[in-house]
């Protein structure tokens, strides 16, 4: 029995993160996101990753946050577990805004600080920090994949900052 | 002593309401704007009103939607009290994205279906029920005053609605 | 490739829903729970079941809902899809307050109005109606299994009707 | 126009902090309790305080917490100014499980993560950290006013650790 077998079969859980930097208010100053070379083409993504077998959706977002931004970021992982968005992936294009070709996940979505330094790990080639005015525009959007620029702009707009 | 002269001292309890049609999965199918003619120019207003002294949230939510939308609309108040969003309202542009020379209001907002008849009521010309895709675009940001349509964004945001 | 045999591999995605009756300002009169037989014990119980591949959460919540109300019990689905709370179903005792034998299960949650008639269904022997004081009670605690007496009093805290 | 005189004339605004030790993982650890001597009683409270004219709600929680905590106990302000709950003190009992008899309130209450050291200050005697089942339980509830306990079970409730 396959992981991409399973794929084709049930949803799967995942976890989606918005890394941002906060001011002492706690307003945010900048969104945090990952650029990535696919398929011969340049993107950019939020932290996504999978929530394993017996794992907590807490430990689920640290391993998937130290993945992408290395493990001296220093996330502030939400006293909540209740998300900002649920972001339903669909392998079919228009079901929902969100899109994925290998799978039908359902991604719980959270906005997370970040205090420490952040080092792009394994597939992402740089962070790159953007103001929420930057993160929020049609230039960022067309550079994200599978409908995240409708998430990035829910978390935005889910901290008051969409305008 | 005149609420006047109080709307110089003290932050203001308001609610903020997006009426909105659903299908049977509650998915949100139209928005409801009010066209208000206001010092010879017109605009697109979210319902809105005061939180009264001695009255719950729930009973100014009804009120405030009899008084824009008329007493069949059936309006659904959400068994949550807790808004989608807080709007500040400040009689100074650029602290929030809000602004309202009158006073400084902090406004709950809700979206609320209404399943009736609406009729526009006392200062509304009328009720125009627009697809989510209109009701987030710059045309009707353009006709909105004080900082709503950001607040109307927020709400298509937070109902997975906005592009 | 059996279902069973996926559940010790991956975790499962879940809707959990807290039925009520409400009143014209939105407020809970009424919290309906499940009266189950299993293992020869009688137990109470949430609304509970998995999301299908290729199924959105709307629509998951719908089938779920008649499933064990019945097909006219006209269930109002949030306009938001943002859960009230994650509940986390474990094999595994004490990682969580909730626990599920069978699998790993993420369950999202959510109250949901209904308001036309309700008839038991498949595995249930009938639906109760509890006031809010009655449904928070020890008593009903002690019937309910998994932990779901901690997600209704998550609901009911939602709600703002805990004491 | 005095204060009291509005008290009785209008609602007020205010913000009600629930101070809180997470661990690496967000999890609540602790929560913080005030303790106060009012009228020859000693009671426990929240952190709770008027938002000022032209205020915004992020810079009274940070005056709120600084007012009753200290200069130095480094609170973790939310990057959303949602709160998980909204609390509405009326003058007379009964209309909400909150109740100040010195004025209607409606106060936007907030789960506030605290990393540095807290001195009580001004009003309080001391600040008492207790695990959640503690801040939970009964014996507290009953050293609660004005139904803060109520709030208490709300915030615990949603950070997913009540029972």
């Amino acid at each position: 029995m396959s992981l991409q077998h399973i794929r084709g079969e049930l949803p799967m859980v995942y976890v989606n993160v918005v890394p941002v930097r906060v001011d002492a208010t706690g307003q945010v100053t900048e969104v945090g996101l990952l650029l990535r070379a696919d398929d011969d083409a340049i993107s950019r993504a939020l932290i996504a990753g999978r929530v394993l077998y017996h794992e907590r959706i807490r430990d689920a977002l640290i391993r998937n946050i130290e993945k992408d931004l290395g493990g001296v970021a220093l996330p502030r992982i939400p006293a909540s577990p209740v998300p900002f968005a649920v972001a339903e992936y669909f392998p079919t294009k228009g079901v929902t805004p969100f899109h994925d070709t290998r799978q039908h996940a359902v991604a719980l979505a959270y906005v997370v600080p970040v205090d420490g330094d952040c080092e792009p790990s394994q597939n992402a080639l740089d962070i790159v920090w953007l103001s929420p005015e930057e993160a929020g525009s049609e230039e960022v959007a067309s550079d994200m994949l599978g409908g995240q620029h409708t998430l990035l702009r829910q978390a935005l707009a889910h901290c008051g900052l969409i305008a």
